[in-house]
C-alpha cells in the first residue's frame, strides 16, 4: 500500500517513516518536555511578566494602553468631555490631543522585544477646515464607546460604522480613529468593548470560562472551542499541558485534533487559521501568562510564517500603541524550518520555489530587529533566501498523512528543536 | 445619551425604537413559534425528508451519491481495481468510466428543490496519450482514499495533494479528480474522509456528541462551539428549540450569541461567517432532519445574500452530484429583505448603491428556476434590482446596537414575516 512512498527514499532500513527509528520511548521525551516547562515557567516569572517600559531607562517617553474597567473607560470620557465643556466655556473652543500612531513614531525596543509607540502627539481642534471632520467622528465615537459602557454590551468595527454612515462615510475613517480613541483614553481597544471578528480555535488540555460557562478543551472533539471575541470574560484557566502549540494552519490544526496529540504529549493546540487575528493573540498572551506555559510555533516554512511568528511574539506596527497586551513574549521557532528541508529529506517536488516578492519580504524581516536578535532565526532566513526554496507544513504529508504527528513532531520535541 | 438617533427618527411616539412598540409580550411570540415548529416539522417529516429522485418519474436517469461507511467504500475500490485487472488481463487494458460533472450535465428539479447530476459518463482510458495523466491521477487517489479507508482518519485536500506533488503537479488537479473519485465510487465526499477546513460556530439549544464528546451549545459562552469537519463523527443531537437561525455574518452572530437570544427564542444560531462550506452545510441538514426543525435565513439584503441562501437550499454546481446530502430543503428568507429597507425606515445613508455587477447578478439569480419557483422572492428580488439598494444586516445597527436582537428580530417572528 505505501510501497510508493518506499521507493522515493534513499534510507535502506526496513523501518516505516523516515527518522522513526530515531525516536525514543514518550515517557524519555515527556522528562524533556517537563525539564522545559519548568525552566519556562521560572523565566517568564522573572523576566517577561515584570521586564515593563517603567523599568527602562529609555531616553524617551512611550506611550502605552492597558486593560481598563468598563467603569474606568467610562470615567476616563467623562473627564475629558469635561475638560472640553471648560475649554469652551472659557473661550478657548475645543480640540483633542491624540498621540501619533504613525511609523516614525514607533520603535521596537530589544529588552522589551515588542514595538513600542513613543509619545508624539498632535492637537485635533475642531474649529479648524482641516481636522474639523475627524475631531467631530472623535467625538461621535467618544459618545458610541460611552453608550457600550453604560450598556455592558461588545460590537465589531462594522456595527460602529454603521450607527452612523453619514458622518463616518468609510469604515476606514471609523476604524482609524477607533485607535486613536484607545490611545487617547490609555486603554486596549477590547477595554473599549469592541471587538474583532472570531476566527481562532483551541483544543487540549485546558479548561476556561467563556461568558460564565466552564469549558473543557479535552472534550471538544475534532472541532474544537472557538475562541471567544471578548478576552475579558474569558477565565479561571487551568491546564496540565507542558507546551502551548502554536499552529499557523487549519489543516495542520485538523490532523493534531484529530489524532489527540494532546494526550499523547500534554498541550494546547490553538491556531488562528492564518493571519493572526486580535481575539487569538490576546487568548494565546493569557494562556501564557495564567499558565506559564512555553510556546512552540508551526509554521510555513516561508517568509509569511515567520512573519506571522512575530505578531504573536512583538505585534504589528498598526496596533504597536497595545503591543504591551497583545504580544506573547519569546516564542519559539519548532519548525518547519528551512535547514528542516533538507533535514527530514522533504522532495524537491514538495518545495516551492520562492517568488520575488516572497525574496524581497524574506530580506526585508532580516533586516527588522526582532529578527536580528535571534542569530538562529537569522541563519535560518538566510539560508532560506539563499535556497530560495519555500514548504507548507503540509509538505510532511509526503511521508503519509500522520507524518506531523507521529514522527515530526514528536523528534522535534525529544531533540528540543527549536530556536 | 441616544438623542442623536431621536433626532434622526421621523416618529413622534415617545417610544424608544422604531417599531418597538409594535412588539407583543414574548409569550404570544412564542405562541407563533410553537405552530409553526409544529407545521415545519410535520411537513418535512412528509414531504422533504421522503421524496427522492426515485419517486419522480423524470424521463432521464440521475447520479446521485450516498454516504457510506469506510468498510463499503473500501470494498468499492476493491471491487473496481478488481474489475480493472480483469480487463488488463483480458489483454482489454483499462479505463475508468467518470460520470460528467459539467454544466450540460446538471439540472435543476423543482419537485426537488435542488440541482442534480445526469448520468452522463465519458471513459478515460490509461492508454491514450490525453487521458493517460488524469487516469494515473485516478488510480492515486483512490489508492490514497484506499490508505484512509485502513486507517479510519481524515485529511484534507491539501494534505491529499502534498502526498504525491509530482503526479498531482497543481491541487486543483488532485481536488476535481477527488470529486471524480467520488461520483465514480457513489459516495459522498465526506465518505471518503476528506474534509474542507472548518469554518463555521454554532450556538444555542443544541446538544450533540463530537467524536464522542457530549457539547451542550448553551453552554459555549460567546464564542459558540466551531462546527466539526467531519459530519460522520457528528451524532445524538438533542433539542428543546422551536427553530434553527441561519446568519450569513459573523457580526450578527455576535451580537446574538452575546444576547444569548436563544434563550429568549428557543433556537439554534448557525453561521459559516460567509460563504457556506461543506462542514456548516452538513451540520444544518443533519440538524434539520434529525430535528426537524424550521430554519430561518438572516442574510444581507444583496444578491449575495440570496445566492447563499440558496447554495445551502438547493446547493451548488459545483457539487450537484452530492446535492442530496448537503442541501437543507425549505430555507425561509427571513430578512433583511429588500422590502425591510422601507419597511423598517432604514436611514438613506445605511445603504448602498448596487454596483453595475451587483445588478447583473440580481438579473441572472432572477432567471434561475429555485428563486423563480418562490413568488415572494422574484418580488423581492425585482424591487432589489429595481431600487438598485443594498443593505447589510448591520445596517440594523443605525437604531443602535441590539436593535437587531431586541426588536427586528422579535417582530419578524412575531409577523411570521418569512418568504
Amino acid at each position: 500500500m505505501a510501497d510508493n512512498k518506499k521507493r522515493r527514499r534513499k534510507d535502506p532500513a526496513g523501518d516505516e517513516l523516515p527518522f522513526k527509528n530515531k525516536l525514543k520511548p514518550d515517557s524519555a521525551i515527556m522528562e524533556t518536555l517537563k525539564q522545559f516547562s519548568a525552566s519556562s515557567s521560572s523565566s517568564s516569572a522573572s523576566v517577561s511578566q515584570t521586564l515593563t517600559l517603567q523599568d527602562l531607562s529609555l531616553p524617551f517617553r512611550c506611550r502605552e494602553v492597558a486593560d481598563l474597567s468598563l467603569s474606568s473607560v467610562q470615567s476616563n470620557i467623562e473627564s475629558l468631555i469635561l475638560r472640553i465643556a471648560h475649554s469652551i466655556l472659557s473661550g478657548h473652543g475645543f480640540s483633542f490631543d491624540v498621540p501619533s500612531r504613525s511609523a516614525a513614531n514607533q520603535l521596537y525596543v530589544p529588552e522589551l522585544d515588542r514595538i513600542v509607540l513613543k509619545d508624539k502627539s498632535s492637537l485635533r481642534p475642531f474649529a479648524n477646515i482641516s481636522t474639523v471632520r475627524k475631531s467631530a467622528i472623535t467625538a461621535r465615537i467618544l459618545q458610541l464607546i460611552h453608550q457600550l459602557c453604560l450598556k455592558g454590551i461588545h460590537v465589531t468595527k462594522r456595527d460602529l460604522f454603521y450607527t452612523d454612515v453619514k458622518l463616518f462615510q468609510d469604515q476606514i475613517q471609523s476604524d482609524a480613529v477607533l485607535d486613536d480613541v484607545s490611545c487617547m483614553l490609555g486603554c486596549t481597544r477590547s477595554s473599549l468593548n469592541v471587538v474583532a471578528a472570531e476566527k481562532g480555535v483551541v483544543v487540549g488540555r485546558l479548561i476556561f470560562s467563556d461568558n460564565g460557562d466552564m469549558i473543557d478543551c479535552t472534550k471538544m472533539g475534532m472541532g474544537g472551542k472557538a475562541i471567544p471575541p471578548n478576552i475579558d470574560r474569558v477565565g479561571d484557566m487551568q491546564s496540565d499541558a507542558l507546551f502551548i502549540l502554536l499552529v499557523e494552519k487549519d489543516a495542520a490544526y485538523m490532523r493534531l485534533a484529530e489524532d489527540r496529540f494532546y494526550n499523547r504529549f500534554p498541550c494546547i493546540i490553538v491556531t488562528a487559521k492564518g493571519q493572526p487575528d486580535v481575539s487569538t493573540r490576546l487568548f494565546l498572551r493569557k494562556m501564557k501568562i495564567e499558565l506559564k506555559l512555553p510556546v512552540l510555533a508551526l509554521v510555513d516554512s516561508d517568509p509569511y510564517g515567520l512573519k506571522i511568528l512575530s505578531v504573536y511574539g512583538c505585534g504589528s506596527k498598526n496596533m504597536s500603541y497595545d503591543s504591551a497586551n497583545l504580544t506573547t513574549p519569546d516564542i519559539k521557532w519548532l519548525g518547519v524550518r528551512p535547514s528542516d528541508l533538507d533535514k527530514y529529506k522533504i522532495p524537491e517536488q514538495c518545495r516551492l520555489p520562492m517568488t520575488e516578492q516572497d525574496i524581497k519580504t524574506g530580506k526585508d524581516l532580516l533586516e527588522e530587529d526582532f529578527v536580528k536578535k535571534n542569530p538562529g532565526w537569522v541563519e535560518e532566513l538566510t539560508l532560506m533566501v539563499k535556497t530560495k526554496q519555500k514548504a507548507e507544513i503540509q509538505a510532511l504529508s509526503t511521508f503519509g498523512f500522520q507524518y506531523l504527528s507521529e514522527v515530526y513532531l514528536p523528534l522535534k520535541l525529544q531533540q528540543k528543536d527549536w530556536l
